[in-house]
């Protein structure tokens, strides 16, 4: 079939708007119809050209909601009509991983998937008769995308698909790196070091947590407003001092925080993220992608005197378990998620949510199909 | 009154067997006759002059046992005639960090302990005359110290002093690491680098937790047969192999172990120690003392991929609460002390223990005064 879609040509390029072919699902997968999708700094970084294992072309987005159109042989967990989001962290049930009961990373399609394509091997997607690459198993700028089984959740028909396809990424990622991976408890203190979608979402989660102290620490002080409003209590520019922020947050607090978080993906924060933790048993808690081949690092003494260094990737959330309770959560208010959507626009303006995005001038954007 | 010790001049040079004078104790100490000691790579470090904040002249030793001899002003927990360990990491139950429950990391005497005096700010050692420092709140190399309240454990005077004055330290560290920093499962799998007095203590910490496979990790062969005796299944000599150890071990288990241990304090190894955890849920807790200085470092990915890197100080075990029961399992021989004295002497041959540390001869000497 056709489909309109946004598609990344080449690295360092902006996105053209085409008319792609989509392939019918195979064995295990699923034909959706996307009908909204965010962008996220995750694509950007990746049609940046900066993403190691970027492919080009491909089909980008993994941050989307949409409706079921036709499923494959053997598909069973979903049908034509269900409401959906699609899932980068798939999740199988069967494997390693996910009968740990430890962690979220399903290796189910890992492989694959990391190398644009479906599990046989091949890709759905196709332009004049050449391959277009999928992308994190997903694929949400095109209107019609394939989806394994394992890389769906099924959710609530009944809620507002322009708000919950930022459950597929962003949102789900800071709240559930508070309640998953920090496992945040009722006042304790909490640093959020970058206030895009992701970390305006950790406070949140801090918030229904019942964190104590909420330190929102961003160098563009026009996210702070945002920051208050979704529970932060004190605001912290790094520019308007001379000290290192970590030292500034251990002095504010006295011996630091219980939690910080990393949502930029700068591995000079994630060290003064770390560094800023409590003395005896904070945890830092890394959720920004940094570039290829960076590192962090820091003196072995600070994690000798009791602080933890963890990351999280989708907030540790196992997408087809506990992705449909969250998008309940958010019809009955107890996550909100309309105060991200900063800017719509249709397909044909994606490019714009790029600009947006890299101006910093919104939080989330929102496509519509 | 007069004490028979051994003095650390000067750094880089051996200890001199001198004649101290050591002033009684003040309020909240005690002075303690030490019986036995251990020598620990500690204590080398700090007399090598690698250690920033080592101070000269100084009573190092911090691994001993010994016997109350008399109690300063205001002291209720011990009495004269009191089988005792001193305990370098205190414990005064009144701290932020005793009353949190979720570190050992006392900050009683912190301060002072680090300036090589007692809490009032002055040292109860002298030698003609000029002071002398105390070191890490211990020093177990005079025959005579003093020691704070807080710093001292109460054990079952019917233990031999021998074998649990290792308790003072180094086992203490490595089983406390397995039991209260990574809090090691029944079958779950464990990597330990590094197979000094620590080494063995954590693979003897992860047979008592029954743990599946535990890999010991050393450069020196001659090791491994103790290793296997405490309880190793798989002895790996990093110089058998090409491929980064990480990478070994990473192969050897499918996908890395659920906990490993760096007990060495090289900044490289700590990073081959966090790098062969198992994806998803391995953690890496650093026991090991760096360098002044150094600094560890690895692609923030492997912590976004589900892989904790932590640390811990004497095992994280609260030493008034919880040493006596661990003298009690040595007792009862469910911890074993005697394996780990290779080598026994008279205080006038405390420098034969370095010596012995340093050529890889002895797990520990135990100096006997």
């Amino acid at each position: 079939m056709k489909s309109r879609a946004a598609v990344a040509f080449a690295a360092g390029e902006p996105l053209k708007i085409a008319e792609i072919d989509v392939a019918p699902p195979r064995a295990g997968e699923v034909l959706v119809k996307i009908t909204h999708t965010g962008v996220c700094h995750t694509d950007a970084f990746t049609l940046s050209g900066d993403d190691p294992e970027g492919l080009f072309p491909c089909v980008l987005g993994h941050e989307g909601a949409g409706i079921v159109v036709e499923v494959g042989e053997g598909v069973t967990s979903v049908k034509p009509g269900d409401h959906v989001i699609p899932l980068y962290t798939a999740e199988c049930g069967q494997c390693l991983f996910c009968k740990s009961g430890k962690t979220n990373l399903c290796t189910a399609v890992r492989a694959t998937q990391g190398k644009g394509v479906m599990p046989d091997g091949t890709t759905r997607f196709s332009y004049n008769g050449e391959p277009i690459y999928h992308y994190m198993g997903c694929s949400t700028f095109s209107e019609y995308t394939v989806v394994a089984e394992v890389s769906l959740a099924k959710v609530n028909p009944a809620a507002n698909p322009e708000h919950v396809c930022l459950l597929g990424c962003g949102v789900t990622t800071g709240i559930g790196a508070v309640h998953n991976t920090a496992k945040v408890a009722e006042g304790d203190s909490v640093a959020v070091f970058g206030l895009g979608g992701i970390g305006l979402a950790v406070i949140q989660g801090a918030r229904q947590a019942k964190a104590g102290r909420i330190i929102a620490v961003d160098t563009n002080p026009s996210k702070f407003e945002l920051a208050r409003q979704f529970g932060a209590t004190d605001c912290v520019n790094p520019k308007d001092h001379d000290q290192p922020i970590q030292q500034v947050i251990v002095e504010m607090t006295g011996w630091g925080v219980d939690h910080s978080f990393e949502c930029i993906g700068n591995v000079n924060v994630m060290r003064a993220a770390l560094e800023c933790a409590h003395r005896g048993w904070g945890q830092s808690v890394i959720i920004g992608v940094a570039g290829a081949g960076q590192e962090i690092a820091t003196r072995p003494f600070q994690l000798v005197t009791g602080r933890k260094w963890m990351g999280t990737a989708f907030g540790g959330v196992k997408g087809r378990s506990q992705l449909p309770g969250m998008v309940e959560d958010a019809m009955k208010g107890e996550i909100e998620l309309a105060p991200f959507v900063t800017h719509t626009m249709e397909l044909e303006k994606i490019n714009e949510a790029f600009e947006l995005m890299h101006a910093g001038k919104s939080i989330r954007s929102v496509v519509h199909f």
